[in-house]
């Protein structure tokens, strides 16, 4: 699943929003047949956006959409879905969601599939790599994003 | 609660939404010591927005704000939340949700709860009516808000 187009796309935009200076998460809409329907990475810092977190900026790019087209699509995230945008798959039902890695922030799994929506966990050592980093030199920014006070 | 100001300043924004032609959704933040933080209505129709709902526009507007003052912050909005803002709500561990109505769509009031957040619903009569309109008139753009394909 790592060859994925959706993957790689949610990848690179996980490095892009790292080269912006952003929060380094990045998201990839996938349709049932295998189109991408957007794209996104989190915008915090960027735009000084509270709610621009890669899913949600994902979705806000592929613009409004038919409710059947998310019914079958993926949602590639390369970190575990905060419980905003694991609502954003809820309430949207994409069919799955596919996630780069947990070990820095575990959010909405258990949610998601008591909802039906299909989770996959990849554990990417390089996504796994570029978060932590990003924690440990911005701590500050990164409990902000997740609405938690600075440890 | 229906002459707080938070509640107000959501009611007038969901009006401001139907002059626009839009989904006539409101919302207001409001601090613990009652400092309006931010204001926003629904832009799905007036931006082609499938993520600026009426609590996300809200929060979005109100910018970065330290996790601090969301922790006793109250969300007003006109219409129950859907997963999506639930689940923004419940990110930022907002104190207290206040509901206009829940006739015409209920949300994810329970999980708020089972979040320890509290929801008080005001069952209003003009934001009964109001959205009842909105829904007879363009049921497409309604359901397609949710996410649910049209009935």
């Amino acid at each position: 699943m790592e060859s994925d187009i959706g993957f790689k796309v949610a990848f690179d935009e996980a490095h892009k929003g790292a080269d912006e200076g952003g929060v380094p998460i990045g998201a990839c809409l996938v349709s049932a047949d295998g189109k991408v329907l957007g794209q996104g990475h989190n915008m915090r810092m960027q735009k000084g956006s509270p709610t621009l977190h890669a899913e949600i900026s994902c979705l806000e790019n592929a613009g409004r959409l038919p409710a059947s087209l998310y019914h079958g699509a993926t949602m590639y995230t390369t970190l575990s879905p905060c419980d905003m945008c694991t609502g954003a798959c809820v309430m949207y039902k994409v069919k799955r969601v596919v996630i780069g890695e947990n070990k820095n922030f575990l959010g909405g799994e258990e949610y998601l599939k008591q909802k039906g929506i299909e989770v996959v966990v990849l554990h990417n050592k390089d996504l796994q790599a570029l978060m932590k980093k990003f924690i440990k030199e911005h701590p500050e920014e990164w409990y902000e994003d997740i609405g938690e006070e600075s440890k």
